[in-house]
């Protein structure tokens, strides 16, 4: 049976049978929108994910594909020190895709809400010649939220979770291997750090970002916005074991994975002091920016490998 | 020059370029998420429009594909009584999209926006391979929400807004016609009456939902989720001249347009009383639904034309 077979309703019907709200959301999925309590600011984002752009089908299984959309949004409302309570789906697909497919897709989507503590409130379908998930998620904010525009020189820069491990996956998948498979699930869903957004928050942090693009090319977002510039030390690196391999096995450089590799969703941010909260691991330093402006640089040099993701380059 | 050519990061600059926010938006677009304060409950939408499903890029200008996309997802909001706050874009392209076209698509987006009364507070832009703009709105709702569950027999239907139009359109369009020009301008961008849906609350309506896929089907989710049934009078209707001049040149029943046309984003409620709030108009009344369950009947019989809109259909 196909998405096109179960039509439109039929599907709703499918992927929200037994979702349960909390009792901050007096109206879930149903009627026109869905309306909720927030406690605080309301932070909000979107993120989109196409299929053969963000992922290759064949090497994401259904459920993992759900899982990664979802994560990749809430990971913004991590690194704003933000709660992700809130999530809303766009789900735009051929009208002959598998629907046992789309119903494990929608699954991962649901699974994924309750890893982040969010509630999956409403949601679009529809057709169209290519998947896109569209996802939106909503968070409440009890603090200032921690912009990208607050680092100054001397702080310290660190790393809350994976950098590289997804890009490996891609590399090795890319040459037709499944293994080492710590890569490949890396690839396959990110494991971003829910909650550490806030930790870091709680320990005045000044700046934060998500790492979707790649280390540099994030921490350049945060470099340009504080107007400062920022000096990564390769020896604060440890990289780890199956990047290694991976390195080997494909002639690249093992740092470069950890410096440009996206979409691990790692938080980086910017402390006033060396001491960091759990799970946090220093990676360089803040600097002034000079005449040329701010800039990233990998001990006090610019980095000469590739640099990240474009997302209109063909 | 294509978006491709532009980047995402430089496509997002002139998108964003002028942009002011409302005080109560304290974070706008730019950093992981937006940030902004709701008084009230938070109301919360996505509605999403795909290339040559919703529309055809040769009968919509590229302005009104924006402003459409804004105004079908903020139509959901106003029919749970509540007004449009913040709105965030989802917007997937082919890379050799003209940039013009996309910056003059976001133009319409930002002019919807204003005309909500809502702030344009982030978004996402990534490649694929079709035209596919999810737009979510978010509204403040300072009462209880109106669902559709609240019908009771006796009561009295009412509309605000169009009925038909943009179907109207649409079958001129679709014959090669770009008149009567109303009904392709009601196709090619709908108005929908925003503020309506407070009016009604505040007229003690009891159910509400906006006419996006025809008044027959969206009339039928007020009956099953209230447990009635509808009977619309014919006779209250009172069929715009265009839709009787399209309806001649087509061959088609006037009333069919009015009953099954979709994309005008009317209103539809049912009130306690015949005193309706200003510019709604009386459509039928609410009846108790037989052992056969909710039915939407048109002078106390099923109508035997065409329903409505079906997404999955090829």
């Amino acid at each position: 049976m196909t998405i096109g077979d179960a039509g439109e309703f039929g599907f709703i019907a499918e992927i929200t049978a037994g979702l349960t709200m909390p009792p901050a959301v007096s109206v879930g999925p149903g009627d026109d929108a869905a309306v909720l309590a927030v406690d605080g600011s309301l932070v909000a984002t979107v993120d989109t994910m196409v299929e053969n752009v963000h992922f290759r089908p064949d090497w994401v299984p259904a459920h993992l594909v759900g899982r990664r959309a979802v994560a990749s949004a809430a990971s913004d409302i991590n690194a704003m020190g933000a709660t992700p309570i809130a999530v809303l789906v766009s789900f735009t697909a051929r009208p002959d895709l598998d629907e046992a497919w789309a119903v494990e897709c929608m699954a991962g989507i649901r699974a994924e809400c309750d890893t982040a503590g969010a509630a999956l409130v409403g949601g679009d379908t529809t057709r169209g010649s290519q998947l896109v998930i569209a996802v939106t998620v909503l968070g409440q904010l009890t603090t200032a939220p921690l912009l990208r525009s607050g680092a100054l020189p001397g702080q310290v820069v660190a790393v809350r979770g994976r950098l590289g491990w997804s890009a490996a996956g891609l590399a090795v998948l890319s040459r037709g291997f499944r293994s080492p498979r710590a890569v490949v699930s890396a690839y396959q869903c990110p494991e971003p750090p829910y909650g550490a957004g806030l930790d870091a928050v709680q320990a005045h942090a000044t700046a934060m970002i998500d790492v979707s693009d790649g280390l540099l090319a994030d921490l350049a977002h945060i470099a340009v916005a504080s107007g400062v510039s920022i000096d990564l030390d390769p020896e604060l690196f440890d990289v780890p074991e199956p990047l290694q391999a991976v390195a080997q096995a494909t002639g690249r450089d093992p740092l470069g994975f950890m410096l440009t590799g996206g979409e691990d969703h790692a938080l980086v941010a910017t402390f006033p002091s060396a001491e960091l909260p759990h799970g946090w691991w220093p990676v360089g330093r803040v600097v002034e920016a000079d005449e040329d402006g701010p800039v990233v640089l990998v001990a006090g040099r610019p980095w000469d490998g590739p640099q990240g993701w474009t997302h209109f380059v063909r």
